[in-house]
């Protein structure tokens, strides 16, 4: 199995905060080609320090992708730290050249001072051209090291990368019998702890594969990763069923399936229709299932009642009852998935009301408390209607919105699998 | 000025995607206290790449922070790769066995077997006390460098290095004369290149200070970055305000601040309230203004009118505009931006209606076609009433909401400044 590193370049992602999409496509993609990534490196625009990191990773690894800095900016220095790395000059290249006129002329431009600099590559290396940009890439040979260059745009990574840099690591025979692959299965309702306890036997029994747990307001994810032969994969395939089964409900998607793709999915399949009243959450679940395309065909509508006047006005909760309980209350939980599917005649209504914080909170009513409703035209397994759970996250703001939304679809999700279960006619 | 790295461990990170809160955090805080951050590594779970990367790591800088892989589960290995690469024996130490009872008898467990694993510590360290969590931390220092070992969860990390990192680094002299001063301006409705062009002269004529740019869905942010004495102070603030002079209405905010808390600033300064009529953006708007504490005062209630149907029953937008015009045209956004006004009694009505992709275009009317309309109770600058404006985004479907959220809220934003510049009895 070889091995890879990735490297960004851009002062601005060492700051941090940004959601790193290319590292993401790049790792997934060098794991189906056999190329496992075992580190990877963000660094500034420094020259210097570029070049340090580059070094140390054609020292220990066999694959570099390296991003960013490409750029006709004054703070882009990528292409000349990798030609002092390598040792070799910077020269104009005429392929570059076309290959950036040729992509502005189709946009009705052409090249500008800026841009030109844009051409200049380590003498001997191969051009890659953008097929969606005009900042030309390049790879070469270093010390035993293969090392492409690319754009920090993702798009115009991931296109250079698949035109032209997937055929080279194919051609050259790194694609062997071997590659790495992994699955994920997202589970809700369990501990990091639990399930490392909960798991301890199989992955005894399964020693080549690697487990892996991620946690996250939206639960915690394993991870089963192992080298695969066509032996292995089926040992991998068979753990993967016997956790299933062990953790039954707690898993709610796999790979890179989502909460709300898997309601919507299911919603879609029944024929049913959801409508929302949210309060704590804000419009964050509607975002979910609206992330979902052909969400349209099962999500109606949504309210965001914030003020208790909007609860009344919009969905009918009872001011007596809003009075009496409060608004973070299983009544008007209750109240509000019962008045939202009412009003939009949908199959189901799904609510939230809760405290978000860090303000609001009470000994009786502390930040985090949060009570989710449920109602629905064809009442489930128990004839209780509206349904309603109590819950009490920790965390600050985003992470109880977060949270207080992953546990609403999730009450969709386990209805709708009981409805399949046993069917009401 | 002393040179910090920071190391993140955990297999799942190297398949990215994820926002990567620590180094966020990290990298403001050693640039406040004179360290800047030059490297920043993520390493997986293998203890040998561990030793490798702190080994590099410890080379190149003064301070390294590492974070993650000190949980009690089996694939946690940060503990004994620290141990192998400094050279001293792990032992298990009663500080840190004392600091992890008193935590859990808080909450009121005991330490389990596997718990007991996180007690170990490299002979010699410093063990580092977890003021949120069970699991110990520690530092020491190696050939020159300070090495801190963190949790990886943020919040951990983050109350860890305040309490226990901060006093040490502050204690042995790292503080000094210089240190690295940051300001970001957040831009809307420019490209990077407008940007470079626009600053290019004001760029020169301040030479100690690099200019860093970076594109996003919400806009471009402005990195402006030197390491400051008393007297360079004074220079970057002097750049800071010739650059929002110049770029006028396009500069939204500043530093950490977003567009949601912006306009909420706005609106509770005015004690004005807004309500939400969204389609495409299905939520999104009001779950980011619902991210800001105390949103609940300005922000009344939202409606999500995904179908033609909650458009006209919710919003009251006439049924023959909907067949006239289609859903997604001006006149149906300005007619639900009213509805919503009317409905809910605010001073303001904000409205999203658009294609939001990937299915869904027509030749006439394609993907990212959006129209926002806002309606108010005191017109603005133009009688005109609602105001509509019509926008062609790319991307794919989440890029498409977030910049469609992202214009309406500055729509209202504009709206704001117009009204504090030319007000209406």
């Amino acid at each position: 199995m070889k091995r890879g590193e990735i490297i960004a370049v851009g002062s601005e992602l060492l700051i941090g905060g940004r959601l790193d999409t290319n590292s993401l496509f790049l790792s997934e993609r060098l794991g189906a080609l056999g190329i496992e990534v075992r580190f990877k490196s963000i660094v500034g625009d420094s020259e210097d320090d570029i070049v340090a990191v580059l070094t140390t990773a054609a020292r220990r690894v066999d694959i570099v992708i390296l991003t960013g800095g490409l750029g006709p900016t004054s703070d882009d220095r990528t292409r000349q730290a990798v030609a002092r790395a390598v040792g070799r000059p910077l020269r104009r290249r005429a392929e570059a050249f076309a290959g950036m006129s040729a992509r502005l002329a189709a946009w009705g431009r052409t090249p500008t001072v800026a841009q030109l600099k844009q051409t200049l590559i380590p003498s001997g290396a191969d051009v890659l051209t953008n097929p969606v940009g005009s900042a030309p890439g390049f790879s070469l040979q270093w010390n035993g090291s293969f090392i492409a260059v690319l754009p920090g745009v993702p798009r115009e990574a991931e296109a250079m990368f698949e035109a032209a840099v997937v055929p080279h690591l194919v051609g050259n025979g790194t694609r062997n019998d071997t590659r790495i692959e992994r699955r994920l299965l997202h589970t809700l309702g369990l501990f990091e702890s639990d399930l490392d306890r909960q798991l301890s036997d199989l992955m005894k029994t399964h020693r080549s594969i690697q487990l892996g747990l991620l946690a996250s307001p939206l639960g915690v994810t394993i991870s089963l990763m192992t080298s695969v032969t066509p032996t292995r994969t089926a040992l991998l395939d068979g753990l993967v069923q016997a956790v299933k089964r062990r953790l039954h409900r707690h898993v709610y998607a796999e790979g890179s399936e989502t909460m709300e793709e898997v309601v919507g999915r299911e919603l879609a399949k029944r024929g049913m229709t959801l409508a929302l009243a949210e309060s704590c959450t804000g419009g964050l679940i509607g975002h979910r299932l609206t992330q979902v395309p052909g969400s349209s065909g099962y999500f109606d509508r949504g309210v965001i009642t914030y003020s208790n006047q909007a609860k009344h006005e919009v969905l009918g909760v009872p001011l007596a009852l809003l009075r009496r309980y409060g608004a973070v209350s299983s009544h008007v939980a209750a109240a509000m998935a019962k008045g939202v599917r009412l009003k939009s005649c949908t199959d189901i209504g799904l609510s939230v009301t809760g405290i978000a914080g860090p303000g609001g909170g009470t000994a009786g009513k502390p930040v985090g408390l949060v009570y989710i409703g449920l109602d629905a035209k064809t009442p489930g397994l128990s004839s209780r209607q509206p349904l309603t759970e109590e819950f009490r996250f920790h965390g600050d703001r985003h992470t109880i919105k977060m949270r207080s939304s992953q546990a609403a679809l999730n009450m969709v999700r386990l209805w709708l699998a009981d409805m399949a279960i046993h069917p009401r006619p």
